[in-house]
């Protein structure tokens, strides 16, 4: 059995816990049954004794197994192979949560479909920006109606690359959500509704070069970038470059910029210049999300 | 020479000042060269003496003419046929905004665009959620980027009706705008912020039934509807009778209903059974926007 779960950048500016995009950067797991739970992880996290335990997916795993087989308990073998760098906002926490449920289906042999696990996926994790385009892939925007994940989904397509910018430090989530006021000014409110809205349009119209215009926010973005400046740096240099977009991915500290194929090296260049020690990665979108195979 | 302008619903439910669409219900108004300045106003307005001299349209009017024209004055006779009602959140003012500019390209015989007149509507109504579809026609969604209107257009399709409940009294703009308070809270920003994406995902994807869940808002309708509580009558009819959404139109009175066009009529009966005060029309939805003829 095969599931993999891409990266996922969320928020694109604008659309705080609304918008969010998947990444071809996937962790894949290998489960066998086994006569004993045996775990290998490769990859990120490897090197990690807390992510080598795997608690967060086994409880997940494991109450959907139980649920699915009428509370049978059975040992497997899980092997990671994962290549979502760990709280780097890059989605690592949804892909584990939608890697487990999926993974929960496969090896109770119990067809699924996308959206219950989505929805599922709600109770661990509660705003649907990562969590829906690791399951939908491509460009989502979605918003939780009483306890479901209402989302739209559209195709990316392939001449379209991301410019991944993975600082050497992390952003907690927790500081990053807290760092936020809990109240925000109208004018703050309406210039990021209607850039989250107008973005949403741009996506869905393929109208790629005026996504300049729509991806600035006053709700969560130059908060959080104040934790770590260096990314008004990485921003600035990725517009100059001709990047159509660059925004901090999720809660931080990657910075996800987005661009013609033809202008990813350019940009990767000038940023690996710049940034010697961060870690600079050039990504195909994805259109797939959850892929999970018995 | 002939200029007609539709009206519009702005807002929709969570696009505060973002989101809008054209209804054909026009204000139209012919005009000829006069040897002095006359004015004759037939429809909404016509027994309103403020209306009935058209201050705003003339000021507008004259400001740009002489800027066409290089500094000259000449006379001309306008004839107004109203149907757009008056201080009802029909976009009246947007509409005469748009018709003042227009009319003085046209009068000029200057050739003019629509992105154009837009932006020096912009001047006179800093709001885009009007004036974008008064000129554009069909769903907009619209920001303003360093006082330049940014928009998108979706078509409406003509099997989609606007059942439009203008009641017998007015909600000030005024009055409507400055009883919302100047924050919000993070989880009523990301309620609508987040509809106001997935509303405009809907509309550019032509899923109109789920138009039902993303059409809610925490920003400004509750606020304003409680000012004329009747308001929450209309909508819960007009939903329990099959309306794919009923939102305040602009900042009130007037409710906008939308619905396939087998519901209209039993939508606009049931409202005018329990609403007889209130003016009930169905309308065509609109997809022109401005029209202006030399």
């Amino acid at each position: 059995m095969l599931v993999t779960v891409p990266a996922t950048s969320a928020n694109l500016g604008p659309g705080f816990d609304t918008l969010g995009l998947a990444i071809n950067l996937r962790n894949e797991i290998r489960i066998k049954p086994s006569k004993f739970l045996s775990i290998s992880v490769k990859g990120e996290g490897s090197n990690n004794p807390k992510i080598k335990k795997n608690n967060m997916f086994l409880n997940i795993f494991n109450e959907h197994y139980k649920r699915l087989t009428g509370g049978r308990i059975d040992n497997f073998r899980f092997e990671f192979f994962n290549k979502i760098p760990i709280s780097r906002g890059l989605g690592s926490s949804s892909a584990i949560i939608i890697a487990a449920i999926a993974s929960a289906y496969v090896a109770a042999g119990e067809s699924y479909n996308k959206r219950k696990i989505l929805n599922s996926a709600l109770k661990y994790e509660p705003h649907p920006d990562n969590i829906t385009p690791a399951v939908m892939g491509g460009f989502n925007v979605a918003c939780v109606h009483e306890g479901k994940v209402f989302s739209k989904k559209h195709r990316l397509p392939s001449f379209l690359k991301a410019v991944l910018v993975i600082p050497n430090k992390t952003i907690s989530t927790h500081k990053s959500r807290n760092i936020l006021p809990n109240t925000y000014h109208k004018s703050e409110v309406v210039y990021s509704l209607s850039r989250a809205a107008y973005m949403t349009a741009l996506f869905m119209s393929e109208s790629w070069e005026l996504l300049r215009i729509a991806a600035k926010d006053k709700i969560h973005q130059d908060r959080r970038m104040a934790m770590m400046p260096e990314l008004y740096r990485v921003q600035k240099i990725a517009m100059e470059n001709g990047a159509l977009m660059s925004t901090l991915s999720g809660s931080g500290s990657t910075f996800f910029n987005m661009c013609y194929e033809d202008d990813a090296k350019k940009i990767a260049n000038k940023l690996k210049n710049a940034f010697s020690e961060f870690k600079i990665l050039i990504c195909d979108l994805d259109n797939y999300g959850l892929i999970a195979k018995s």
